[in-house]
This record gives structure tokens, C-alpha cells and sequence, in this order.
């Protein structure tokens, strides 16, 4: 789809915010008070059962808010986004246990025939959702990074959504080894990746305890915060986006707070990358517009949810 | 431009790329005998009187072969991709003596006026070259590298070429610490970066003589390899391409050649990924078609430009 060319219909849609702890669902056009109804159920171990639940709760509001005019999902992964795949819509190669090559769209399909089903990952449903309501409204190139339990990202090249072979895996990037730094990581995969090193359970294993309940000196802040900087940098060399969002838990900060994260995270993105990508942007006056928390806040899932519902309605795309 | 519209328009097209060391020219309408003249000048440290060559080299072209229906530049840079930029087909910021904010499109639109004029990177023409014509035709999301002097990186996503806040400086990515190895890297900016690990000048570096000298089972080779092997896994998570397409001196291996570089190095790329992000591209029997060299050889970057002067034309972009 053209998100361009996909702007508000003005009918009520469906938003499913699939997560790997909790299911946001949602119905209505927008953020805020555009949000007319939402609910959340536990993510458990049995997809057939969940999305019977979550059929159910749409099947109602639906009727109390008005008819769905299409669906939205947004999907923790890998998921597959190849319509011409026999397993389109489908959650494929996760160690969620019941999760693997769980079916999202079919079932959805099937309750509501006709209707259009918008498909992609969490992070590029809420790049869309920030694109069209949040902090990438007018920007065709950005990224939308979410830092919890996992590291994701997703965003748009020239107004489209990223997806290519998979979708992006940006979370298990390799990563520099910091002076003196000898922690192994914790992705299971590649240990020392950006989700190894900079997730919630990697600052919680580096540091013996949850992020949130660190000192704002924390030593593991500040090499968290470095490592970070490293993977943005890389980001911001391999795709060249006008704008990196940054969501999730991590970037929160904390008792070190979302500002504190945020400044020195932008600080060190602008020592990693050394001048070399000569842009206003990435200039200590601009570093700040540059790197920038979700408008949309703990909203962007669900919204840009609805977002893939509004962008499958616009192309017609029944899916 | 949508590339994906930009067909042959069957009229000749100049095309310039313009490198570092040195600027080939040509008129044609594709690679191979399509390719009805070419000439080459040294780079040399003064632009305007290099470009006022170039153009009378064109004009006499044009004159030979049919009048001239565009012009694409393919350009080192970093380049000005902005068309609302007071500097929009400049170079700007390189170290290059004589060529910062050297402008490369004006003296073009002045010997040529009303002539569409396309411009991009180096490595998007050769990108776009290959997407017509070569190893990425058929395909939407993919990335082109060049490893030689340097190292760049440009490519489509869903069709269009990667632009953003300025364009891709893949080479400036941050790299790890392989085990035992000691090597500062040789970028000025990042040290340890992928060019400063990798490109032609860090391998001489490491060995103590040009790569192309070097025995097939020189360590410089095998840890050079695995360096870039994260690198293209670390492509391969943020943007997820169907393929990548890598060119540039350094990939035709010297001794090595060009068949035992590539193998080795798809072999490490899978090391690198571990499995993780699921594709049967990415599996031993698909990553000989994921990771390839350019199938338009030493002609990717001179029929790239051809193809930017054709998408300009296509678009009817006077710029």
C-alpha cells in the first residue's frame, strides 16, 4: 500500500495492537478522543482462542459504534507480509510457545467476510500511526524503533512502509564491543546484538535489577545509552531517516527520566557519527527534533493499528 | 522519481559518473551495445573546467549519435539530493581538494537548457542501472554496495530509491571487535568503522600491501570477510532487502577471485544471522542469489547514470 495516498475515511475501524504480552483492541478513526472504544486480553498461549475473544469484542463494537468499515492489525513477529504467501498473515518462526505459525488474518477473514484486513508489523503499524497522527507527519523517511522486552523497528523509505525479503529485524543488528565492556548480551540468537545488549532484560541482567528501579547515575544507564547511540548512528548511515522515534519502555527512562534519556542519548549519537553526516539535523541545535519520543505515546500500537485498518480501506485491499 | 515507471524511452541519454579518481561519460540507451560512446577524464581538483570538458565531450556526442534526450550524473559525494535546496546537485562536504560545494548539475542545466536532468548518488545509479537491467531486475527492495577506495551503499525500497534526511553513508557503520583483532581502521571520522575495516586502503593497511597482492589464505582476507559479513547482516536487519548486490574492487577477491570471496563471504553473513531472520534467500541453497556481484560489471555505475537521465526524462523532471 501507498500510505500517501491513504488518508481518513471518516468510518469506524477496527485496531488490533498484537503484542507478546497483551492484545490492545481498539475501535474508532484516530487518537484521543478518536478512540471510541478499547479493551485488552492477555496474549496466553492459544491464538485460536484469543482471536475468538478479540472477534467478539469488534463483532460488539462494531454494533455499538457503528458498522467496521475495515481491520488493522499490528503484529509482534516475524510475521509474514507476502500476500502471494499460503501463510500471509501468519506469525511464523517465534519461541512464543503456541505462537508459532499462528494464523491472525484468516481467522479475522473468515468473521468478516469482505471486509478489508490491513496486516503489518507492530513497529511499522505504529510508524504509520505516527505518520499520520504523530511525530512523522509530512516526513516520507523516517524510523520508528520500539525499545522493551525486544528491540524492533520499522518505518517508511519515500512514503512506504519498510518491507522487503522479511520484514526489518533491526533489533538484532551486530554491535561494537565498548571499552572495557565485557557483558556477553542476552539475545539467545546473537548475545551481543542491539536487543542483546539495550533491551529491558539486557539492562536488568547487566545490572542485577529492572531498568526502572536504577539510580539515574547507574553505570548500566550509561553504557546502555552508549550502545544505543551506536545502533541509531547505524540506522541513521544505512537509511538516512529525516527522523528516528523512539518508543518502548527503555526510553522511558527511568528514574533517569525521558528527558535525561533522550538528551544524553542524542548526545552520543552525535559523538558516534563524528560530524561525518553533515546535516542541520544532526547538529547540536537540531539532534533534539531529530531523535524524538512518540507523539502518540503508549497510543502509537493501537492507533497505527487502526492506521493499517484506514490503509487497507484505501486501497481496497482486502486483506 | 517512482522508478518503477521509468521505462526506456528509446532516445539517447548522456550519462556521467562522476568518481573520485575519475569521471566516465557516455551516450547510449543501456548497457552492453546500447553503449554507443564512451570517454574518461581524470577527476583531477578543478570542477568547473572538468565539467566544461565533460559537456563539450556530450555536445560533440549528441551531435554523433542522435540529440541528446537527458542527462543523468551518478556522483561521489556526499551530494545535495534536495530539490528545494539552494545547493541541490552539489558536492558538499567531501575532503576532496577543490571539489567541496562543487556544483555539478548547474553547468549541465546551462549547456543544456530545458534538458531533464537526473541526479543521485553513485551507488543509487548503479542501483537503478541494476534494477533495469541487471541482477535486481524484478525486484523492489534491494541494496547495491560498492567496496573499493571507500565504501557506499544506496538501493529501492518498495520500488524507490533511498533518499532521507541526506542519503545512505552505509560505509560509517559501526562495526564490532572480532576477537583478537587489534586493527584501528583507517576512516579519519570513525576508525573502526565498516570502510575504516574493510575498503581497499584498511586491507593494504592490515597486510602491509594491496589486497589484490595477497594469498588466497592471507588472514587479511579471512578477517576482512568476517567484518564484512556483520556489515551486510547488519543491511540485512534494518531493511530487509530481497538481495544484495555488491560491487567495487575489494568483492573481485584478487587472488582470492571473485567466486572465493563471495562464497566465503555468504557463508559468514549466515554465521552472522544464525538463523535468526527466516528466508530461504538466507538458507545454503538461496544466499548465492542473495548476496551477488553486479551483473553489469564495471558498467553499473556509467549505465546507472544513463538510467537516471532516462527516469528523469520519464518523469519529466527538469532538475
Amino acid at each position: 500500500m501507498d500510505v500517501t495516498n491513504g488518508n481518513d475515511h471518516g468510518g469506524i475501524v477496527g485496531g488490533i495492537e498484537a503484542g507478546g504480552t497483551k492484545f490492545i483492541v481498539a475501535v474508532g478513526s484516530g487518537p484521543g478522543g478518536r478512540l471510541l472504544a478499547r479493551e485488552q486480553f492477555p496474549t496466553g498461549d492459544d491464538p485460536a482462542a484469543l482471536m475468538g475473544r478479540v472477534i467478539e469484542w469488534l463483532a460488539q463494537a462494531g454494533r455499538n459504534h457503528g458498522p467496521l468499515a475495515a481491520v488493522g492489525i499490528a503484529s509482534f513477529g516475524p510475521v509474514d507480509l507476502d500476500p502471494s504467501s499460503s501463510t500471509y498473515g501468519f506469525i511464523t518462526t517465534t519461541p512464543k510457545p503456541g505462537w508459532q505459525s499462528a494464523d491472525i488474518v484468516g481467522p479475522l477473514r473468515r468473521a468478516f467476510p469482505g471486509l478489508p484486513v490491513g496486516f503489518d508489523t507492530d513497529v511499522n503499524g505504529a510508524a504509520l500511526g505516527e505518520s499520520r497522527w504523530g511525530a512523522a507527519r509530512g516526513i516520507e523517511d523516517f524510523v520508528y524503533v520500539t525499545v522493551g522486552t525486544g528491540i524492533g523497528g520499522g518505518g517508511m523509505a519515500r512514503g512506504r512502509l519498510l518491507h522487503g525479503l522479511v520484514h526489518p529485524e533491526m533489533g538484532h543488528i551486530s554491535m561494537p564491543t565498548l571499552e572495557g565492556d565485557t557483558f556477553a548480551g542476552v539475545c539467545p540468537y546473537h548475545g551481543r546484538c542491539w536487543e542483546g545488549l539495550c533491551s529491558g532484560p539486557a539492562i536488568a541482567r547487566r545490572a542485577g535489577r529492572p531498568a526502572e528501579t536504577l539510580e539515574p547515575d547507574h553505570p548500566a544507564w550509561e553504557i546502555t545509552i552508549r550502545c544505543m547511540a551506536h545502533a541509531l548512528a547505524t540506522i541513521t548511515c544505512v537509511l538516512s531517516p529525516r527522523r528516528i522515534i523512539l518508543g518502548g519502555s527503555v526510553p522511558k527512562g527511568g528514574r533517569l527520566g525521558q528527558d535525561g534519556f533522550f538528551r544524553r542519548l542524542q548526545q552520543h549519537v552525535r559523538g558516534v557519527l563524528a560530524g561525518y553526516v553533515a546535516s542541520p539535523s544532526l547538529e547540536e541545535a537540531g539532534i533534539a527534533d531529530f531523535l524524538v519520543p512518540p507523539a502518540l505515546g503508549d497510543d502509537a500500537g493501537v492507533c497505527g493499528a487502526i492506521a493499517l485498518g484506514q490503509a487497507a480501506l484505501a486501497t481496497g485491499a482486502e486483506r
